[in-house]
């Protein structure tokens, strides 16, 4: 994968594992106070190191440790990192499984690409996570909702403070128990949308998995905190194209005249990060048969779901504010790898409130039927080619 | 400086200073070697860390070293980093000096505000890096275009995943030895525009010195350079914004009619970092007489310098192309912390080079005349108070 076929690439069968003593082995907490990325980490890590005279070293996992780093390395001064963010499951016959994670190894990749870190080898790199997932496996809990939040991340260690590419790097990987979004069901949460702060432009870096689009989120976060509203729905431009909302793809569900039903996200025009979670809606809404004995069919207890038309393109405020109007947006959700489907209850827009339908479950027959499927198939209650063995 | 008084702020009377031992102290490298950002470092540093119940802890100066940081610290996640730079001189009096140190210190605090670091106290950081300065001075040679760079870096240290705010930080200063960013003479760079990369956007933190400004830049910047160009010209939005050139602010010298000169840089909208230089430039052409006896008259020693008008405001590249052809565009240069001014000798755009007039010295005569005269006060041979002494 590297540019210079002299330099050595990930191996994974250089693997050196380094357990750590059974008596420095972690409790682990009880998984009813598990909070996403707050319930610390795992036994172990995954650590490779790129030099760019010899190429990657030999991987390493090893007990949980601090980092060593030269203060002068990239990524303090320049923000050399990327990250991803999957997660690890216990599959029926108990063997842990990951959720299209050749989907983050992909996307993983190209946003190095993007910030000019050294290549290397995704497959080599996901059969050395598999192994981490392995030798951690007893967090995995079987119980539904909970899984094994597995973070890899790239970062720039060349050591001097010289403004160009990091041309020294390394990968680590790290995992922590994590619990259901909601764990006493649903609640909508409330948007305030922005124009004024702006996440990603045309020619920026929306599109792709970087540290760097998060850090400028965190101040806008929190004055929509100190306002009442939970997460930002973020607009571009003089027309006010909605994005994103908070790290999470938008949705839209639109009732149609002929009774079926438009499910609308913006377009991956450079702005959107690709979601795994916003590809695998647009596919199962895609493959959706509105008829109960097809093995595709969406279904929810309580109602069948019309057919879906999913549509990628682009879409303002002002269109929101026009079809609640007409009454025909049904449901709203960001999608994303921790709450897999987040519905919307309002938004705040121009100093008033914009009120969604409000459902007695907290969420929509449509997107709650979304929701089902996807943790039908990472729970692996349901075959399918997404789930992928740790072997 | 914190918005909770019962945190304990950044306090220079609880400085430890941890002297190298004398036997490890490392062996200056001629200066005559020293490369920008690629000399090593000097032999100290400052640390300071910032902890949510205590506020920050006892300053330590101490011998340069690894940091040791959490893998789940914010930094590596999320981008939470800030820098600065900023050079030390030896004065006449053979004392340690810095060039306007509070601008970099107002810079550092809204910058850290921007992506929610906790905030400290300006003064007494400088009062510390003051120390630092003259623990190492020794690094600073009292020869002409030599200084030693001091890069103060904030980062966020909080060590979960949770995408949120870093409620823990570090402050850590490193410094190096650095000589002229053009040893044999000026030498005029070239530049290639481009628009669909894009440095910076309204809404954004392009007027923040962040990290994440940085690791965009990287592979467009080595596409210049694999098409011949040293570094980009950073177009924004349709109607092709001049910004900024490289990491540095950009200036244009006009001829007017009246025989008098603008000189034109982008206005600080929100896009362009409030560079010192820039401000050094804006201030001194402000003050400028044409006449050799007002002590404020700039000068070179070929040809006087007209009287100068300095504007901030918006430029698109077409009209440096209608400048050009009208013969009015004398000089076009880059400002920055490391070059001072760093002239410019063609614009690759649309796929032709607009050329730029030639000098003999590979330097028009009012950017000559404005280098010259802050690099005698950063040298300390004109008494300005833009140079604070570090005692």
């Amino acid at each position: 994968m590297s540019d210079n076929p002299t330099l050595l690439d990930i191996d994974p069968s250089k693997l050196t594992i380094v357990r750590a003593e059974p008596h420095v082995l972690k409790t682990i907490p009880p998984p009813e106070t598990w909070v996403f990325g707050q319930s610390g980490s795992t036994d172990h890590m995954l650590i490779i190191e790129h030099d760019p005279e010899m190429g990657w070293s030999a991987p390493v996992i090893k007990p949980y440790s601090p980092l060593t780093l030269d203060p002068a390395s990239s990524v303090f001064h320049y923000a050399t990192a990327v990250f991803e963010g999957m997660k690890a499951f216990r599959g029926p016959d108990d063997k842990p499984t990951l959720f299209r994670p050749e989907m983050n190894m992909d996307r993983f990749a190209m946003s190095a690409e993007r910030i000019a870190l050294p290549p290397f080898n995704k497959d080599a790199l996901l059969a050395l996570i598999k192994q981490l997932v392995l030798v951690d496996e007893r967090w995995i809990p079987s119980r539904t909702g909970y899984s094994m939040y597995v973070r890899p991340v790239y970062i720039g260690t060349r050591p001097t403070v010289g403004v160009q590419a990091s041309t020294h790097g390394m990968i680590f990987v790290i995992m922590s128990p994590t619990g259901p979004y909601f764990p006493t069901g649903f609640k909508p949460i409330s948007l305030m949308a922005r124009h004024d702060f702006v996440r990603a432009w045309p020619g920026g870096t929306g599109e792709y998995k970087l540290a760097l689009n998060y850090a400028p989120t965190f101040k806008p976060q929190q004055e929509a905190a100190s306002q009442g509203y939970q997460q930002i729905l973020w607009l571009l431009g003089d027309e006010r194209r909605v994005t994103e909302v908070g790290q999470m793809n938008f949705f839209v569900v639109l009732k149609r005249s002929d009774g079926e039903i438009d499910l609308i996200t913006p377009a991956l025009d450079g702005t959107i990060l690709p979601g795994v979670t916003r590809d695998c809606i647009l596919s199962l809404a895609g493959t959706h048969v509105p008829d109960a004995s097809s093995p595709s069919s969406l279904s929810t207890s309580t109602r069948p779901i019309p057919r879906l038309h999913p549509q990628e393109r682009q879409f303002t405020i002002s269109d929101i504010v026009s079809w609640l109007e007409q009454g025909v947006l049904l449901e709203a959700f960001g999608t994303g790898t921790a709450s897999i489907i987040c519905p919307v209850s309002k938004i705040g827009w121009e100093g008033k409130d914009l009120i969604l339908p409000e459902y007695e479950e907290g969420v929509g027959p449509v997107s709650k039927a979304l929701w089902e499927r996807i943790v039908e198939i990472q729970e692996g209650r349901r075959e399918s080619e997404w789930s992928v063995k740790c072997e």
